[in-house]
């Protein structure tokens, strides 16, 4: 029989996969499930988008060029330049995704066996994108107690080789909820200036920042013209995570000329997401002050809420709608799986993402799990008390 | 400044790409371009697919499975049953367009550095992914004079190394039009299983058959469950080019274990082009019939019209809407720039496609030009006149 590659097998599945079939036990037998686990948020999709896929007036529904529709790029670099980020329609790649733009990225800068920094704990799916370009992940551990700030500079250039390509950092942060400062992003260009390396940032989160603090682009005036590559998506901006829209940006002209050759082999990103998103772009700003709002709430009901349970550690979130919380347990992949498989409270109890797949690094994060507030206010409530509780009695076993 | 990757810069540019500004500036000067370069039909998209997303009744636009859809996959299963491919909903993972398919099939069955034997000329975009991928391609070269039928089964053999995982069909062929016959297939059948190699038929074209010949499956009764990777999509099939999507279908269960944690990493197909492709399948035979008619027609009449130049080499197409053909000319990819830049007949010129961008040894296809029947009779008639014209003109200066 033929066999599987190497990198086909050492592939990562994503860590809650495996969680999935005892979700779906706990389900069959009346337990009603809530879901801190994923990132899919339950806000509704701007109906501007919606609409316009409703009266689409295409006949023959055809490739668009590879780079994405002129029109789209074009409103798309109005978009960045209101966000103090100076970019033109020819510096935009519009991606299948802001997962496409990643391996855009990757193979852009990176052979088989180059080197990115990226500071953990990070989005697991970098890992995967990693594997699938031969790339290899060296982490910088961020700390909990720190609320996931960056790592020491020098941490970072220790780790630098004549392999390293590229630092990546997700700003603001999945899993973490952590938002980089100016002062952060300074030293991070400094080091990639010195060692003429590019800075990826995956800014998909850029929206959601509370607190009324600026979020720092790594295309605002940090001199990284020739550095820096944006990643960003429609997917949290505008709950359109189903479009599979995305774009890489780079005022580098090498950056752009080669990924633009990874984005004609693909022929096109979809046509219709491409209808939905230059149309999302007409969002009215009220819209985005209400999800703020929302996730702002949503966020301190749950710090207020966690906070009140014994022993729990929280790094405090300043943007995405993600956070990481240490429990007092021995280990979160079991107390997930067992939250499923043998707990529930008067049929209810959830599900957590472990934490241990968002390192890279052996053995960390092992007592931690990711917190996706992406649920109702009174939905978030119960769902921190049934932990409380589940926590009490997963120790007293 | 940071460099782009070795990678990245062996990228292979589209073989069409360096034309299109020629074409522009011709458009400029007010002359009418002949498109008989891409693979874009003209035909419309079902109006059952084009309805569905009108109809469509979405509020939040979320992530589909990393698989595609229950619902669509299980339909898909029905679809190939009626052809005889035997799969079930589990056999098939969902794609963004046949590319990401390609993708996935490689990183599932070769390390960088790994070979996959391809006839050829063969699909162009088959080197950007392999390049991406880090994967070899070995071509065997199908000739000309036989209408590009498959080479002696000992040529492939002699070019079988440790390093050989798979062998890469296109049936029908992009950019031959040719189709493999079941004995064809059976040879190939027997050498996969002799060397413990995977066979993947990209078999997009499927429905694109004439003279009422059956097209042959990897996955019809040849005994290859463990071996075929089926590459499909509904970009031809429907006139949807713009969807992307497309599948995976494979009766390895490694293969589709593999491959899902490739779908994962990028999460999930854009959900819009999934619901159009669901409803796609519900196309009634009538358009299919009058597609296949249309362009049989257009076949015919390209032929006729091609063989009545002097020093012209066709080969007779049986499937799919290409035809390569060799030209009395020293240089196609001279000539095809010249049509744009310093040719028109009353205004009007032709773009064609070299031919050499779809072979991978050097030196092979220099006269030829691939030529995609998607335009409208008399166009193509026109189009054939031009390039008659053309011909003349060129070898007299």
């Amino acid at each position: 029989m033929p066999k599987i590659s190497i990198k086909g097998k050492s592939m990562p599945e994503s860590p809650i996969r495996k969680l999935v079939p005892f979700a779906e036990n706990a389900k069959k037998k009346g337990i009603k499930v809530f879901h801190l686990n994923i990132g899919q948020p339950d806000i509704k999709t701007p109906s501007v988008a919606l609409e316009a896929i409703k009266n689409n007036t295409v006949e023959v529904l055809a490739y668009s060029r590879s780079e994405g529709s002129d029109e789209y790029r074009q409103k798309l670099a109005n978009y960045y330049n209101k966000h103090n980020i100076n970019v033109t329609s020819d510096e935009i790649i519009i991606t299948t995704g802001g997962s496409e733009a990643l391996l855009f990225a990757m193979g852009s800068v990176c052979d088989p066996g180059d080197e990115i920094i990226i500071p953990e704990p990070f989005y697991a799916n970098y890992n995967g994108f990693s594997t699938a370009s031969g790339v290899k992940i060296i982490p910088v551990i961020s700390k909990i107690e720190e609320n996931f700030a960056l790592p020491p500079i020098d941490e970072f250039e220790k780790l630098i080789t004549p392999k390293t390509k590229a630092i990546l950092i997700c700003n603001p942060g999945n899993p973490t909820g952590y938002l980089y400062s100016k002062e952060e992003i300074e030293k991070l260009a400094a080091i990639v200036k010195k060692h003429d390396l590019f800075l990826i940032a995956d800014e998909v989160y850029r929206e959601f920042v509370y607190d009324n603090i600026q979020h720092q682009s790594v295309l605002n005036n940090f001199g990284l013209e020739e550095y820096a590559i944006i990643i960003d998506s429609v997917s949290k901006r505008y709950s359109m995570c189903g479009a599979r829209i995305g774009c890489l940006v780079s005022k580098n002209k090498n950056v752009i000329s080669t990924a633009l050759k990874f984005a004609q082999a693909r022929l096109s990103p979809p046509t219709f997401a491409q209808i939905a998103s230059e149309a999302a772009l007409e969002t009215p700003q009220s819209y985005f002050d209400e999800v703020i709002i929302e996730y702002k709430e949503r966020r301190d009901i749950l710090m207020t809420e966690l906070n009140k349970i014994e022993g729990v550690k929280v790094a405090s979130p300043k943007g995405a709608f993600y956070c990481v919380v240490e429990l007092p347990i021995d280990n979160a992949d079991k107390f997930a799986q067992w939250l499923l498989e043998d707990f529930n409270l008067n049929n209810e109890t959830v599900m957590v993402a472990p934490a241990a797949g968002f390192y890279s690094s052996k053995g960390f994060g092992t007592k931690q799990i990711r917190i996706a507030y992406v649920l109702k206010k009174e939905d978030l409530i119960t769902s921190v008390h049934i932990l409380k509780r589940a926590i009490k009695k997963y120790n007293s076993i």
